[in-house]
């Protein structure tokens, strides 16, 4: 190769010069941030052992409770309360692993929960779906899967998640098609409801045809997940504890998550919230133990407060930020994965959305949180999944992801030769430091426009969000599912087939 | 008082039951984020130190290029190149205050620079202003004006900023009126441009009548700051020169910024952009000390990257957030004050002026930042003032002022009675710990809307910057300036009166 075409080549890099993070498998290595000193660490430790000890906590499942029985807790029948010895509590947080990896149907989607390791999660649970031309209404199966292609689309999204309940599907066939969309369009670790165990059974059973696995093979390894939420104050309904029960028995994950608003199921304090969360997360963590020491759970946490005014939850508040700080800190204390959330109040995709759902994604992450989820498309609280508003949250997930990313600084990258090669006064662009690197320096936006005021205002004065939409729609026109065997398909459309005929499974309550 | 009447004065707590949160005075408790390991560390500031001594840095400004040979720099006269020995910097090091005070019309509104405080300072320089209501167009001197209302209004806005360009005033009067005005409608420290001697002789003559100081009471304390942006790549010109020179003879403060886009006029690495800043502003350090050893300045720094495919500069991107983190650690090794910046290249206050403009502060902030600049209002890449930008960011300042605030977690705190008192699955609303609480326990948002979709579609459906309008406006309507002496008012007018007729400052270059 000649001088000159040595030269061409570095300043015209082949096509294949991109950018190359690795999305799909993130470290934190931001050092977390604390919201109490240890001792009142400790302290807030000591009395959730109290709460769950002397107050109880009251399990509406029996056998359920029959499990606490045999674990050695108190249990009252008559009033279902159930009182636990902190020396149970213990005992089984030696069992409980505190990282491990749930598994998607490749290896490349396969995820580690705990450790430094950090996994983002879509919106989980709304029941309506908005988006700027047919604006709020109920979900369906279509905007379920809609979302799910978004999820399997960016690699900064690393399990799939309930998402929008699809409310054209009847109950109890529903987690069918869910779950049986959740298998086809994407190859990540995804989520089961527990809402019975008819349901949860099918679930599994659709997740072993779709990975060819026997039954045994499948409770060896980690494959789905389920989110556990309390009925705070101290209270674990039918389906909450079954779910618990079914997941652990299959060595399933269990996110378990008090949803403990202070002022309103919770106390009216941060460190009073957390005392319920941590009391009710550690009486689920003990069943789950109890059931099947080893098996993988997650500490979850939603703590946030309420509008005192008019009740209404509120999140991404700095009440919110410093429960997170704290929530982190409670699930290092105990050794386990911790889930927290990105969330918002606001009622559209606007500026209110972001700067809230910013604040609570940066307390989780500074936090320390392993597994982040509602982490894109959540809106109103959690009752509208917004397409814009994914699109969003995506651009963020991406910044993110891009931060953790340790910066270089070996002596190229300190420059003393490029700087001595540009004259005062002058400037960078061409030089051979940056020719060099240009094409991967830098992260490049999804959604951002840094063109000119006058650029901006000939292409449409268009904010965010309405870019967002022509972005999400280009994604799902281009979208293609991932490969399936198509006799899995078969066998899995043939499983809902049967399943249908049968009744299916209404869910239990 | 009967147990009744208790009881009643306890559920209606009085109107001076209002959430006590000082604002005026913040100190950050979070841990600082780094960017480099102490070793790297110390390589970007080495070779910072071998840019100045072999490289060096062009000085177009005669008077400030003998103050650098009285130090002991090596100058050349015919090229005005600068080379500065290692021992200089270190000595100059030793004599710049690492904390200090800027002063304000009372006592109340001076502010500490350096250390664990933390000032916020609303958006300086665009030349233009923008709201809902009349869009983009050239500023005024009611703008500026309104922008200096609304920084006053905010606790949370700790020190004035040029704001917005008034273009229907003459330059060579321009700032007299914006000086005027800081100095009538604000009580809090304020700055002035360096445009040259005469303008900034002007200024600090202003604040003389202003604060009724003397010459000698004026330079024993700094009540103004000037902000000086080096010409990077290794340039300082003559009015910036002179700015350095004139503040620092004052005692006033120097906010030494180079503006280093890493990619245009910095290397596009990041550390390179950085070993660049840093060389550029310990030589405008270099120079302040020599002047004066002592006076106080801030080590600014602005370093982003630009758009490889257009050369625009970004802002709030992920190489944004590691570099403020680099930054402050390059201000925490030589033991000074740091400003960092909130920024957005966005062209409208939507949600990617929101994203941005989180992202760079969350950067500042972990990075440690002393000085925000740009905090509030800051549109477009700098070049526009948004009204409605202003109040949004206002809500994230005030969030984070909220989450700097210890987190009480003493066994009130823990609320274990008041777990006690609420039954399994009941709530907290009517108890004892929320009742006596309740009125003081959230932060009360300012544009956050958390009512349910259906009062939120009957007001209107608003966006949170739909909002924000109607809030500037109400404070504007509604704001009083701070008392002054009418014979200093007048004495101010006079002054004005004489200099315009005496052909006012033309701006120098």
């Amino acid at each position: 190769m000649t001088r000159r075409s040595k030269r061409r080549s570095r300043m015209r890099p082949s096509a294949a010069s991109t950018r190359d993070v690795n999305y799909s498998a993130l470290k934190n290595p931001l050092i977390r941030q604390p919201s109490f000193s240890q001792d009142r660490l400790e302290a807030i430790h000591q009395t959730a052992l109290r709460v769950i000890e002397e107050l109880g906590i009251r399990v509406l499942n029996e056998e359920a409770r029959s499990y606490f029985k045999q674990a050695g807790a108190t249990v009252h029948e008559a009033t279902q309360m159930v009182h636990i010895d902190p020396a149970i509590v213990a005992q089984v947080l030696e069992s409980a692993p505190s990282e491990f990896v749930i598994h998607g149907a490749v290896e490349e989607k396969n995820v580690i929960l705990g450790g430094d390791n950090i996994a983002f999660v879509s919106v989980g649970g709304p029941p309506y779906i908005s988006d700027l031309d047919r604006g709020k209404r109920n979900g369906t199966l279509e905007d379920t899967r809609n979302i799910i292609k978004l999820s399997q689309h960016f690699d900064v999204i690393h399990l799939q998640s309930p998402n929008v309940e699809p409310q054209d599907i009847a109950l109890n066939i529903r987690h069918l098609h869910t779950i049986e969309s959740q298998l086809s369009l994407s190859q990540k670790p995804f989520f089961i409801f527990s809402r019975g165990s008819p349901q949860v059974q099918d679930g599994f059973a659709m997740t072993r045809i779709a990975r060819g696995l026997s039954e045994s093979e499948f409770e060896q390894k980690a494959w789905c997940y389920t989110v556990i939420n309390t009925n705070s104050p101290r209270q674990l309904d039918i389906p909450m504890c079954q779910g618990i029960i079914d997941f652990a028995r299959a060595g399933q994950v269990s996110v378990i998550t008090p949803f403990t608003l202070a002022g309103a199921m919770a106390p009216i304090t941060m460190p009073g919230a957390l005392v319920l969360q941590h009391a009710e997360a550690l009486a689920g963590i003990t069943l789950a133990q109890t059931v099947r020491p080893g098996a993988p759970v997650v500490y979850g946490s939603f703590t946030s407060n309420v509008d005192m005014k008019s009740g209404s939850p509120a999140f991404g508040t700095p009440e919110f930020v410093q429960a997170a700080f704290g929530a982190g800190q409670l699930a290092r204390h105990i050794n386990l994965p911790w889930r927290g959330s990105a969330a918002t109040a606001s009622n559209a995709p606007d500026e209110q959305s972001v700067y809230e759902t910013m604040m609570s994604a940066w307390g989780s992450i500074l936090g320390g949180v392993n597994m982040m989820i509602h982490a894109a498309g959540w809106l109103e609280g959690g009752l509208t999944a917004s397409m814009e508003k994914f699109i969003l949250d995506i651009e963020s997930l991406q910044t993110f992801a891009e931060i953790f990313q340790p910066l270089k600084s070996d002596d190229a990258e300190l420059a003393f030769d490029a700087i001595e090669s540009v004259d005062p006064g002058g400037h960078f662009f061409g030089c051979e430091h940056t020719m060099s690197r240009y094409q991967t320096a830098f992260y490049q936006p999804l959604v951002s426009d840094w063109s000119n005021f006058d650029a901006w205002t000939e292409s449409g004065s268009l904010t965010a969000t309405q870019r967002a939409n022509g972005i999400w729609k280009k994604i799902l026109k281009e979208f293609e599912p991932p490969p399936m065997d198509p006799g899995v398909a078969e066998e899995l459309q043939a499983f809902i087939a049967k399943r249908t005929e049968e009744g299916g499974a209404p869910p239990e309550s």
